[in-house]
């Protein structure tokens, strides 16, 4: 593959994971960032921002149907529902599949990504644009987090690493503004990392979460494009039954609802956490 | 890291995984192979074979825990084990440390893999070979299983990717050798390959082992350094009761197991599959 042109992830340092391009579909390299958009045998169309792979449209779903269908699923009455980030819209389109979501607020702070991904992403998420539930406004969403009067019973981060632009959504001021604005018996799901490759990162988030919410909990997604084995999702609530919930019910619940990777059995079975991540998260809610 | 030594994983066409060499350990190339030993700020101690990351020292242990501590804590006497390949030894380890294991034959092709990581993977493989109930016989495992006497409780077979020497370890024929060898209520586990990446080899496995064995299932595990998701490892026997088993009779029986990822709720949340990876394995089985 020397001859081709490919773009290389280069988020970990040691480790650089290269993707040949079939077709370079875009390329922008401005001062602010170097992003590229290109077509790969394994993962169809791929974006790449500043050196991180951000979807590809063969795995996408992936993370996208964990994130929005377990809490969705979990919770008894999810009719408003709020995404901070989320700019492809892939987690949208996989929110709006829910019957019992009544309206879905998405605040990202870069209209252009939300244009690029509605031209260059329609597989998945052109549903999203003619859904009358869905409203997207561009705003900081830490400062929506701070200011706005409306509440919601259930949150998705869907954030970039904690590094960069995305670090003020990892803060203690970010969580105690997310309880604020979650009504009760809502649950908050963030994306906290590779645990294998960012340690560190994901302790202090779970320290943060543990602090703040009474119910703090994590579950895991396998991503082929995000590198380093498993990815954890964040789970804080006021309440525990969410948590508890009976497997029977979480399939009726999505017994409509066309998954790729979530099932009612993954959904219970992605809160067993392999030894090293618990010893890790217990490690830090001790502390 | 440009300027830097590295080696790359070009295992899949299309993606190239380049670890950054702090260090080269050990360089070798002859018209038969390339094999790189590095050292990896993130990975540790790395084995390259043709392009295809073997062994780290930082992540080895979630594939062998896995491969290892799920049959052996799920069978009523895993006495007598067979692992066909395992080179590096790495399962070997895990498996020695059930005490109900009384004898541990290892088949493996060539003399110098197991000579080098006994030199250089020290660091977990060094109590293998002070252990009286651990044998390695150097051959070629498809000839064994056709043409051994012995019988075993538990075979792992520790194999490279269906595709160059390791092929053999694939076949219906390697297959039904394996359910000739195993005592009743015996069973075996198999790698096969990451679903996402490998659908193909994959269904072909599925397909062979369910034709072969009276039940066949499979779970997962997620390892950093097998890029693509979950990997998958194939589960056969002649009895379900060691499959139904119930987690307090794991826990029992695992108590005094030391692991890094294996648990018993992460025993029972391996065999939970992502839809797309049940759907391959049922369209395989039923063809």
């Amino acid at each position: 593959m020397t001859d081709k042109k490919a773009v290389s992830e280069t988020l970990h340092k040691g480790v650089r994971v290269t993707f040949e391009a079939d077709e370079v579909l875009y390329e922008e390299t401005t001062g602010h960032h170097r992003l590229s958009l290109i077509s790969n045998r394994l993962f169809g169309k791929l974006l790449m921002l500043d050196g991180a792979v951000q979807v590809t449209s063969a795995d996408e779903f992936m993370y996208h149907e964990m994130m929005a269908h377990v809490p969705l699923t979990a919770h008894a009455d999810p009719s408003r529902v709020l995404i901070i980030g989320g700019g492809d819209c892939g987690l949208a389109e996989e929110v709006l599949k829910h019957e019992r979501v009544k309206s879905l607020t998405q605040i990202e702070i870069d209209a252009s990504v939300v244009e690029f991904s509605r031209e260059h992403f329609s597989e998945f998420n052109a549903p999203v644009f003619s859904d009358d539930r869905f409203r997207v406004e561009i705003a900081d969403g830490a400062a929506f987090a701070a200011e706005t009067s409306e509440r919601f019973d259930v949150i998705l981060v869907d954030s970039t690493d904690p590094s960069g632009p995305g670090a003020v959504l990892f803060t203690p001021e970010f969580y105690t503004n997310m309880r604020r604005i979650l009504r009760p018996g809502g649950i908050l799901v963030t994306q906290n990392g590779v645990p294998f490759l960012q340690p560190g990162e994901f302790q202090t988030a779970m320290a943060s979460l543990s602090d703040i919410f009474p119910v703090s909990s994590c579950y895991l997604v396998a991503v082929p494009t995000y590198f380093g084995g498993h990815m954890t999702l964040g789970w804080s609530s006021d309440d525990r039954a969410s948590l508890d919930i009976d497997e029977a019910i979480l399939a009726e619940r999505s017994k409509d609802i066309e998954t790729r990777y979530y099932t009612p059995a993954v959904h219970k079975a992605a809160f067993a956490l392999p030894r090293f991540i618990e010893m890790l998260r217990a490690e830090a809610v001790r502390a």
